[in-house]
């Protein structure tokens, strides 16, 4: 049960980048005790001045208190410090959990020299459980002295619970003829005593944008990566991914969205999200295969989302995904209970390169072999058109397998 | 992988009871070997001129070929046979699927002697296969000299796909001072080789009822019952109830769904729908418990049965009722990604009569041992408290075990 006993995915990946520094960014961790023992539980990241800040949270009508605050916080469009801690998620606690959070934001402020309100927050573990934030809020004061701006290798670690692996990403890009970069970690499906799976993700540049800017930009691209993907079709209470900008860079500030300086940027943001966001995915309970499904010919992008999502979501669909069976039947009925649009008789639908079905029927020239050859692959890609209009969409999942059901409910054996 | 393999689930019911005949029905069943060997797989219900019909279909966007048919002569208001397969669904076959409804329907018209658009038809097993309709239209004519009054048992057999137990069930009830019988048989989720399941069920009764009266009789008794049912959340592309009026009992017949007369008769046909729908609940694939979930308090009906609904669904409640986990962290979870309103403050969360949190926070008087101890039952039932309005709705489901995994993803090993 204790971290890292796990086996690594098999999906994990084969080359990790090393993570350089982010100006304006200092990372400490430490081993709080606070649910694990022998391996780091907190984690404090520490932002220049002037950092822009911009957030997206869970859309549970029960969020975590530490999602609480960060929507709060986020109005100001500034932050300081980000304390995260793995163990308890401080959800559904009622009082006791807002006084938790304010305990932490308060010696965070304290330790890092600035408001309260420029202070943000995330935990993940166990639900239900009063966090004690005493056993830590202590060990602030000497995290942000020794925070040093090349450890976020160490920051994706002490976020994790039952992941497999950390999950890092870097790109650069340029603003203005002036090079940035962009670091992020996240953290994805995975139980000890098993609770919710929480999403957490953490993005730095040290580009200088204004938050309204910063904000656009997230929002933006948050919707083809982290909202495209589906691990089991539960929505985590303490989900949250957090996108700072410090400024360091020397380009000059952006403060629109749209502006064409940003168009390099926003393309490796985008590109950044997506790759963690994959890595989640890949790292889901589990799992032993990716399955990335493109829906196209659909009446509106929004409905190739809800189709794609469904099928995605399907248990049907990734039990036989974990079985290697090109079930082409069950892809069908996901595209009919999505409610969306779609003509039984125009649907085409393929695994990988293989088209199985065309017209509403098996495709003439369907080839056993080849479709069974696609589904021993580790990434099954499928493919739908409605042959209606033309929204298309991608998401991400992963299958459905025994480990599963052991992990979320084999515990208590 | 033939049928009669698997061990009985450990939730069929205790007593099974005898079925009485119906005056106007009479039922055949044949091995038709259509995809099974050493079973039956063929049955043909012939009813009395005049009989009444009303039936309510799946949602789903890619309907199977005889649910197109079903629908299309729904409108006539009467029916003179049922022709059931086994082994075979006809779902996604294209212009051949509606070739071989046409074929079944002239077949049995001519075996009952009636007009081809008052057969109706319902088939199950495999999807995107082609149906060989004469396999077994010929099996008609015969079948229909055969027919006898007493074969209900052998009719909830012969539509068996991987059901572990045939589903049965009979009321009885006075309209205007006589008394009519009601008669039932269903099919849920199973497979043999792995496809969709399909829900099947099939109802009959001598009162002499209009169709439309029998129609929004039907309407209303399918919301709390068989749509109130999920075992995978996954929609069928085939489900069919079809519910039919000899008027062989000699009533009055009663033309309009308020007549104060239909009372008793209508709250024993919502009460035989409850019992099939929850046996096929309990025969879920995999399932070792069945979970019944009572939302109270939400915002209106709707309100609750969504919620009740996302925590049913949830892999993560499911997972953990397998485990016999009283885990409400998941409660709460599914209570939040519903998107209905919910104050996280304000819930109350019970399992049987454990009352584990109350106010947005486990509750003080919280007894572990009594928690386990429920969650050792059969029969898990969940309570939630939005405590916002008056809209209650109760589902039933069943665990997510690898029992499930296996039968869906495994069938290749």
């Amino acid at each position: 049960m204790a971290h890292g006993t796990a086996a690594v995915s098999p999906l994990a990946p084969k080359d990790v980048p090393a993570m350089p520094a982010i100006r304006g960014v200092r990372i400490a961790t430490a081993e709080a005790g606070i649910k694990y023992r022998g391996r780091t539980d907190l984690m404090l990241m520490v932002l220049s001045e002037g950092t822009s800040v911009a957030g997206v949270f869970t859309r549970s009508k029960c969020p975590s208190a530490p999602v609480d605050l960060c929507r709060a916080n986020l109005g100001g469009g500034r932050a300081r410090a980000v304390v995260v801690n793995s163990g308890n998620a401080n959800a559904f606690t009622g009082r006791r959990g807002r006084e938790a959070t304010a305990l932490t934001a308060d010696a965070a402020a304290k330790a890092v020299g600035c408001d309260a309100s420029e202070v943000f927050l995330a935990s993940t573990g166990v639900i239900g459980e009063p966090l004690d934030a005493g056993r830590f809020a202590h060990l602030l004061a000497g995290l942000g002295t020794q925070a040093e701006a090349d450890r976020w290798a160490e920051a994706a670690a002490a976020i994790m619970t039952t992941d497999t692996y950390p999950k890092v990403a870097t790109r650069r890009a340029r603003i203005g003829g002036i090079e940035v970069a962009i670091n992020g970690i996240a953290k994805g499906a995975g139980m000890i005593a098993p609770d919710m799976a929480t999403m957490l993700s953490f993005v730095a540049t040290d580009a200088a944008i204004a938050p309204a800017a910063l904000q656009a930009m997230l929002s933006a691209a948050v919707e083809p990566s982290f909202n495209s993907v589906t691990v089991d079709s539960d929505t985590s209470t303490s989900d949250t991914l957090l996108l700072f900008a410090t400024g360091a860079a020397g380009n000059a500030p952006v403060t629109a969205a749209d502006d064409s300086d940003l168009s390099e940027f926003r393309e490796a943001l985008a590109d950044l999200l997506l790759d963690l966001a994959r890595q989640v995915a890949r790292d889901g309970e589990g799992a032993r295969k990716e399955i990335r499904v493109t829906v196209t010919g659909a009446a509106s992008d929004a409905s190739a989302k809800r189709i794609a999502m469904a099928i995605a979501n399907s248990p049907l669909v990734k039990t036989a995904v974990a079985g290697e069976d090109a079930n082409w039947g069950r892809v069908v009925m996901a595209v009919g209970k999505a409610g969306e649009p779609a003509d039984r008789d125009r649907l085409a639908i393929s695994f990988g390169d293989v088209r199985v079905a065309v017209d509403g029927e098996r495709d003439p020239a369907y080839d056993e072999a080849a479709a069974s050859a696609e589904m021993r692959q580790d990434e099954i890609r499928i493919g739908v058109d409605i042959g209606l209009g033309n929204g298309r969409w991608t998401v991400y999942g992963c299958d459905l397998t025994k480990a599963y059901v052991e992990i979320n409910g084999d515990y208590r054996s």
